[in-house]
């Protein structure tokens, strides 16, 4: 039964949430009421804690993407989904008219609407979305895990782009959250994966994952890549880090006609070695957020555990604990994934 | 019949080629002597001119590497050619066991040596080189216009790895010789092919090729490519100009999921918007010389007259006027490309 009142957290400025209680969404025609279990502290929400991003979702935002729900109400002209039923949503609203759109790229459409920013999103009990964001899980699903569906389809659409084949070597620059993630969906794909990072923490996660680490702060990467791979380098190369010296580093830990994958938001254009995209004819590809195959993907590697979800889910709050969750994400050194429990389930 | 002494040009430091008599070279075996008819002035060859290249190719080369030829004698175990038979050398030495040779792409081997830098070259009457690097003429080409083939076949290789196909729109940013040739090889294989250059008098040859031309500093070509692309923006871009307000204006020009090749060498690393590559999900493809099929397919370019190779060739010169070949290239707003008739013929 869909109660009358919910609770609902509210970005209102300043690092400040707020939660309050408020009326139940009510599902349009289209739309599907969904009972929120779980969801995840994103990179992006974090930027919204820090007011870096009040012009686009102002000063009442019920954030949140990285979700998990069930099934609660159907809306009218809906009728595949069970009342129950597990499912995520794939934050994405096309306009369905722009060039993007037209090629069939719409989840880079150029008036992407994304859900929980430009919208309210899943930090409140209730969330009502339109029908076609909704993936169905499968029923054995953890829904604390489910909730990092998305970042995994991130990192999922990440490999997919650098056409990673079994046996090749990868270098993840930047072991962070989605780094570690690109690295274990690469792994999966078969990569042959090393993480560089200068975060010893984040290293000792890397490590504890099973995954070769270096941190190019205290040796050199390019001998430690050279050596792995007999002087070719690395066939594909992430870089996750947003630095210069990143940037500076994929272009020399790469192969001869290696692919480097722009993961990062580079606020700021950084400079680039040019000359070696020439000299050995490197490419480099921009990846941004995902398409439903990614999300397919991201379902089934959390579905059978490929995925170290137990090691990545750092932290589960209650939604009432929305700020202090956010405030020790922000100054922790060790956390990865911080969840918040909306509702909860299994 | 060979004649005993030759006549040669060899660099000697300080701007200065001097012309020389001297031995017939003998070809080794697996070699093939030839008879040079024409050889252009490439841009590697000012720079070896400006003394740039000192280091590398020391103070007594003879340069040259855009030429034509005909068959003159064979050394010994080759047999596979006919004496006076039209060829182009494709002036490539790979060494068969780095990485790159190993993969297949020994057009990039890591211990590349090319023809007419690393060793002597073709502005000299007879020249001997492995017989492996030859591609055989059709009888019915002009060797004037062969001596074109090896700057196209670069041209051929950007435009293959660009993936364009017929309708896509490019954009060539730089309009020298290697742009204009690009631009023509884009052309022929289906491209919507605008110019930006900043030089009136190559605008002005742009524009006698019929090409779309935009001088970036006159007028706003973001606003242009708009324009002729319904807001769409170009699918391919080929960056030549080598300079940073190239590179910015390539990640602007281009459509989402737009392919930007890298033509041009960067001596310095420019500022890169990597936000775009990122946000557009664009493509960056480095490309360097050629491989086998771009030297057929330029020779198929060339024979067919789909190159006006009467436009892009805007000097000729004897062999014993090269130091006033280079002068004049060096010194001239309207020069594209300075042929040497070593020997001539047709
Ligand atoms: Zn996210
Ligand atoms: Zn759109
Ligand atoms: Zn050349
Ligand atoms: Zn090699």
């Amino acid at each position: 039964m869909t109660p009358d009142k919910i609770t609902a957290a509210y970005y209102r400025g300043d690092k400040t949430f707020i939660v309050e209680t408020t009326e139940v969404p009510q599902p349009k025609p289209g739309e599907v009421l969904l009972k929120i279990a779980y969801c995840g502290i994103c990179g992006t929400d974090m930027h919204v804690y820090h007011g870096n991003m009040d012009a686009r979702v102002g000063l009442n935002r019920i954030v949140g993407h990285e979700m998990s729900a069930t099934v609660a109400e159907v809306g009218e002209g809906v009728s595949e989904f069970d009342m129950g039923q597990k499912v995520v949503v794939r934050p994405l609203a096309a306009c369905g008219n722009c060039p993007a759109c037209a090629e069939g790229y719409s989840h880079i459409c150029h008036n992407l609407q994304f859900l929980g920013l430009d919208t309210d999103g899943a930090m409140q009990e209730y969330w009502s979305i339109p029908a076609e964001t909704l993936h169905v899980l499968p029923e054995d699903i953890r829904l604390d895990h489910a909730a990092l569906i998305e970042p995994v389809a991130v990192a999922c659409h990440d490999v997919r782009l650098s056409q990673l084949t079994p046996g090749e070597n990868a270098v993840v620059i930047g072991g962070g959250p989605i780094g570690v993630l690109v690295a274990m969906v690469a792994r999966e794909a078969g990569g042959n994966v090393t993480i560089s990072e200068v975060n010893e923490n984040r290293l000792r996660i890397a490590d504890q994952l099973g995954f070769d680490t270096v941190n190019p702060l205290k040796s050199d990467l390019v001998a430690a890549i050279n050596e792995k791979t007999g002087g070719k380098g690395a066939e594909v190369v992430f870089e996750v880090s947003g630095s210069q010296p990143g940037v500076d580093a994929m272009t020399t830990v790469a192969a001869t006609r290696g692919r480097i994958v722009m993961v990062a938001i580079h606020a700021a254009p950084p400079k680039v070695d040019m000359f070696q995209f020439f000299w050995r004819e490197l490419k480099l590809i921009g990846a941004r957020v995902y398409e439903p195959e990614d999300y397919e993907k991201a379902i089934e590697l959390i579905r059978n555990g490929e995925v170290g979800a137990e090691t990545i889910i750092t932290d589960v709050s209650p939604l009432t604990d929305i700020q202090s969750a956010f405030e020790a994400l922000d100054s922790s050194p060790v956390a990865m994934k911080s969840l918040i429990k909306v509702g909860g389930g299994q």
